[in-house]
């Protein structure tokens, strides 16, 4: 929370302590629509409602889109039908399909039959866009754009653009030009359709061919695409190449930073679905199965140890320095498979080059790892005053490193290869692989060490 | 990579196996530049520079934007003075900056001269943006933005608009609207000033004191802030207010994505500086400090080990189990300390709920310990036969999981707290931490219990 809005949160909070929800909704009306929602996520159900009921409608629906998606439905649950519609009347289609897409399926069917009484086109836009599935480029994009036929001159699309409301204008960007079919041929800056003759026929004005995507396209991509391309929205077509929607950036970045929180979640071992669950059942379930496979991979650890019982045994000092081998796998293994994975989502990695990224990981890490190691040789000649003891963890600790190194850089590599998604494999999985060959180097190296030496 | 571009990659390929750079570059032209900059990653210096001769000005310039900073020196170490100036004179002055901000500083200096020559307007926008710190505002803000005075007839920004080329109209999206002496006071969306009547006064139809940012703003509180104001472009003003720049959302969004990959790395222990770096030694410079942070902190564990000989001694089947203690900390420890920094870094954490989220995550890890430590004495009864060390296990890792949860979500609260940057205080650092008192703990309990059971 920015330390600058502070002081408004507070008299927000006296307002309504006060008994005054229409004073504190007056304030909320002059702040920005997202800084409300960020306010709106410390504070009670009955409070929100109190300030949403005293905003008119277009605030209200702007505050409301802000809102993350988690919060919404128990607001709904306290607003009235009709106040409902009101909302969705005002609302931008994309969000007004977001909102009610969090709604329970009769409570669906009820609030659409209402609003088309009110208002048939966006009720029709509204069921069109709950068809398609949540995380594709038709469950983001909205139905709000301009399009011009390609035979129509360019000052046929200025009675619709004079007759928008300028929150509306301010999201505009291209006129989507269009076949008699409605098929996608086209697009001319809205600033550049504006300053031509108005009497000049859209196909000579436009760019033809313009970047595209399928409405069933996963809304990761299109998000990439927007990012790559330096796009400010992008047309949405069908199969059949007919226009039937456009996303914007803003919904690009809203996508872009979900991502990066389910990237960051997966490796630590949970999901993205607990940032932001209070459900302590749904985020203890979330981060289980995780840390379970890490139980069991260590029971395996424990059984690894148990075949040296003799060795462990007779050189008791190894046992010291199980946990920094250990570590030390286990922190080589997380930088070097981290650092692959985030190049592979950002689409930084050039597969090619494989080659060259496994060559240079194995240079770090032998650097590393014979440093690590001469440190290790170091310490325990002064420690232990014992340099056999000492060679025996240098070359284990060294040896780990360089193991754990080419585990956590091909691990993700070869998922990738095979198309599957490199973030699931991370953290917990890599560790664990790690841990368990670590230890076994580190015995199986240190029973030969200590016998020959 | 995208799968759909391999073929266009290897026709390029194969043109300049055939020593016909002037083909390659005509198919480059027909890419988008973003594209190019893509397979430009994996050719050498000599065909990027010979591709590049064969472009105009205005497409190299647009692909040489988006290749990645890094890369960049290296080719313009290749490219003749005047070639230089060439791009620069067609290049945005946000990317332009870039660009030669990246080149030794009497190179900048010889470049900047001879583009007075040529061009005295961009020559000395140029200076202005070289001055200011890479990560401010005024590090990535563009100095082509519309302007007017506040008592001037929007139609007088007609003439400008329409000398503009397709593509700087392209990225406006605002006009900023200004006093006489520059001071900041106003924008008009210009779709809607082009729908105007021309002779009206700015100040009749602009919105009253817009959100800017000011010059040495942090590049990534301007990041955030378009991001969660919706924004297009947001203007830059000096510390009197006056107008000098704007920064746009494309910039918002490369900001964000250097953002996540700088907190990625440093989650696992690096610097975002290593992602592309091709340096041996510079790559192992940014992993080493937290490796040694681990490995003395084990050092630290394997004293605490070495107090406990006697035990390790009398109850061997202790040893084999620390490896498990230890993993079921590390994660633990870094599920719950990776989640409250996400919630932290994208503003989602309203620490006046801390105390709430602290609660939750006992909660969870209540429930987590104790089921995880079940599943070991229902483990260690079939194994062992033993209920005694099933028993002491499944007690320390219900007691360890308990502690890294708790060590995991405090330590990025407190150092939010104080303003440290969390990202830098995890991954290893956390993990270490845990381990030493998961081992103390571990061996404490263990002691104890073996004896009075």
């Amino acid at each position: 929370m920015r330390e600058d809005l502070q002081l408004l949160y507070e008299l927000v909070s006296d307002d309504l302590a006060a008994g005054d929800p229409a004073a504190a909704a007056h304030r909320c009306a002059k702040m920005e629509p997202s800084d409300v929602a960020d306010l709106f996520r410390s504070m009670e159900s009955d409070d929100k409602i109190a300030i949403v009921r005293h905003l008119d409608a277009p605030t209200a629906a702007a505050i409301l889109s802000e809102v993350d998606d988690r919060s919404l439905p128990e607001l709904f649950e306290l607003l009235r039908d009709e106040e409902i519609v009101d909302l969705l009347d005002t609302l931008p289609s994309d969000d007004a399909a977001d909102i009610v897409g969090q709604l329970e399926d009769d409570h669906q069917d009820r609030v659409v039959g209402m609003l088309e009484q009110v208002d048939q086109q966006d009720a029709a836009e509204l069921t069109e866009l709950l068809r398609y599935p949540e995380d594709t480029a038709g469950g983001v994009m909205a139905k709000e754009y301009v399009s011009i036929r390609e035979d129509q001159q360019v000052g046929a699309a200025l009675p619709e653009l004079r007759a928008m409301p300028d929150s509306e204008l301010a999201d505009l960007h291209f006129a989507f030009v269009v076949l008699a079919d409605g098929t996608l041929v086209g697009r001319i800056p809205l600033l550049k359709m504006l300053l031509s003759d108005p009497t000049c026929p859209a196909r000579d004005i436009m760019e033809e061919e313009p970047v595209a995507v399928n409405v069933l396209e996963d809304q990761e991509r299109v998000a990439h695409l927007i990012s790559d391309y330096n796009l400010m929205s992008v047309p949405v077509v069908d199969a059949a190449g007919k226009l039937v929607g456009r996303v914007t950036v803003d919904d690009a970045i809203d996508v872009l930073t979900e991502e990066a929180t389910e990237d960051v979640a997966r490796l630590a071992g949970s999901s993205a679905e607990e940032v932001g669950e209070t459900s302590i059942l749904r985020i203890s379930r979330a981060r289980l199965p995780w840390l379970l496979l890490g139980l069991f991979g260590q029971i395996l650890a424990a059984v690894v140890l148990s075949r040296y019982e003799d060795s462990l045994r007779t050189w008791e000092v190894l046992v010291f320095f199980i946990p920094m081998v250990m570590a030390t796998g286990g922190n080589t293994g997380i930088q070097t498979s981290t650092i692959v994975i985030r190049l592979l989502v950002t689409h930084e990695f050039d597969t090619r080059r494989a080659g060259r990224h496994l060559m240079r990981e194995l240079g770090v890490n032998s650097l590393i790892g014979v440093l690590l190691g001469g440190v290790m040789v170091a310490v325990l000649a002064f420690w232990k005053k014992d340099l056999r003891v000492g060679v025996v963890i240098g070359v284990a600790i060294t040896s780990v490193v360089l193991i754990s190194a080419t585990v956590g850089s091909m691990v993700p590599l070869i998922l990738h290869r095979f198309r599957i998604d490199p973030t699931i494999a991370t953290g917990p999985f890599i560790t664990t692989v790690n841990d368990i060959l670590g230890i076994a180097v580190y015995m199986a190296l240190a029973h030969w060490l200590m016998t020959v030496l």
